[in-house]
């Protein structure tokens, strides 16, 4: 599936179909999940949209979703523009649907191909999956900033897990802490690397590489890979949270993805990695430490939103006038305003 | 007065001497007010530190200080780096000094000179009123991030308020949306542009013109100041907030600061600004506006520290197990720890 066109009705004309504010078009919840559930294109996307539009039926589709989620295998790519991401999450997609699974791909990179600031070749490419109903790909950089981007993903990675993924690949940017939370979402992450880029230093100033689960040093077969792997090793002997007996330390494995070399190698990574969340009980750790998060995170938005619904209020005017007169001061109003939220 | 040691202690021997969190030395909040209202020195920075550290007393403090504010003349100065922002900060706390007023300086802007980030040439120049009881300097620079500052700053500006200041200029640079928040603190604020450095058309693009109540360009005995006038007239002339009948319109004056030229008219338009301000019911309509900004701000830091206070506990971390099980969606366990707040 590609994204599909935005106007897409949903229409149901029973009287249970809630109605958003504003007259927007009723939209049946169960319904949807329902028909994603059972591999539609159509209401996959429509539900992405929901959430992304933080639409009044998010939390209906929040809900519905629920009881669906938690089977999906969450990976993460990251890395600089130029590295080969989208190069790479065509070669995994292939390999993956290769193996029968479904795979779903969220390009969270204004540069990706997917989200159309496309080179041809790579649009052309992803095209191959475009009729195959066992991939889903959407881009979440089409609209809003990064801020609601980061909060948008994990929603529409819920979506796709309720829609039967067995594998969602989110692509992004390796750049800025918005980048690195998103990151943080998948079970595996994936840091790429190109050789000639000076990016394992670069990698480590970031802090990319704190992220890293596993290495791919992608274009192999350029001058320097060799330096590339041993930039990265000789970063990793510095240690970092990947220290200690027991620990994970990130494999680093070299692709030419645009050949499809080395793309078995990555999954064979992935999967010793997925079997070491399990073994070492880090994968529900990791997963319930994202819903704490993205918990906080909800409450926090909710709260700024009661706080925001009082701008213009009466009982705000009144007390800022208490403070302008010097009646009492903003800590004390503040309460006061909190109090009658 | 200058910034004076961070060490500076303030002790009291009596019992009801509040005592800080992790054994810091109490500090006796009504006595420390008494003191700068007198016009210690001292006893200003030390509140101001107070506040700027997020001190366990600082509600203490607002609390304090508010029946004796509302009386300062609140003047932002803002403008590119090079503008003479300084010299004219300077020129005016001279000026100010002549007519007896007296005043504060709080620098918003890492760039400055009162941030420590000098030109010797005016860090020389700002000694001069070293000796003068009747001028504070603060620095908001020294620590923590701008967005940090932007909050701080209307605390300092309240404590040189209830200390006595009959004039508070506030020195920030003129890039960014906290730099702008900062500028509307201030019931006249000051654009400084200079000749040839295409500010005019700079600054409409920052849409910093908006906040401009006294256009200042700055060095008009250089080449281009003409043009420069000219470029805020044409920018001036397409509109913008101060169109319509009554409105105030911004006018524009040629200063050389470091000869202490036009500074008399620059004071003499604040002063007509501070009248219309005055018959328009303007001023007391904007100080409103600030102080319910304030309020916002201080009830959402509140609510944001509350939710903090959850992080890692027992509560957050068994809704997240039930996220992570597919038992409830985050947006219903946001609202069960709401709940539990």
């Amino acid at each position: 599936m590609t994204e599909s066109p935005q106007g897409t009705a949903v229409r149901t004309p029973g009287p249970v179909a809630p109605r958003g504010r504003r007259g927007r078009r009723a939209v049946d919840v169960p319904d949807l999940v329902a028909r994603a559930r059972d591999g539609e294109a159509r209401a996959v996307a429509r539900l992405i949209s929901l959430v992304e539009d933080a639409s009044p039926v998010l939390r209906q589709v929040a809900a519905a979703l629920a009881p669906h989620t938690g089977h999906a295998q969450v990976i993460g790519l990251t890395g600089s523009p130029g590295v080969g991401k989208s190069t790479t999450t065509t070669a995994l997609v292939r390999a993956l649907r290769a193996a029968g699974r479904r795979v779903g791909v969220l390009a969270v990179d204004p540069s990706s191909p997917f989200s159309g600031g496309a080179l041809l070749g790579d649009r052309v490419r992803m095209q191959d999956h475009a009729g195959d109903p066992g991939v889903y790909i959407r881009s979440m950089a089409s609209r809003g900033h990064l801020g609601g981007l980061a909060w948008a993903t994990p929603q529409a990675l819920r979506v796709l897990d309720a829609a039967g993924c067995d594998v969602v690949l989110v692509e992004t940017v390796g750049v800025g802490q918005s980048e690195l939370e998103i990151a943080s979402l998948a079970d595996t992450t994936l840091v790429l690397v190109a050789p000639g880029m000076g990016d394992g230093i670069q990698a480590a100033k970031a802090g990319i590489l704190e992220v890293a689960d596993v290495f791919v040093v992608n274009k192999a077969d350029r001058d320097g890979a060799d330096q590339t792997v041993r930039d990265l090793r000789y970063v990793q002997s510095l240690g970092g949270r990947h220290a200690g007996p027991g620990a994970w330390r990130p494999p680093i494995v070299r692709t030419v993805a645009a050949r499809d070399e080395g793309i078995d190698r990555v999954l064979a990574e992935v999967e010793a990695h997925r079997r070491w969340l399990a073994d070492a009980g880090e994968g529900v750790r990791r997963r319930a430490e994202r819903a704490a998060r993205e918990i906080e995170a909800i409450a926090l938005a909710g709260l700024r939103e009661r706080i925001g619904e009082v701008r213009g209020s009466a009982a705000l005017a009144a007390l800022a006038d208490e403070v302008v007169a010097g009646e009492t001061d903003p800590y004390r109003a503040a309460d006061r305003l909190l109090a009658q939220l």
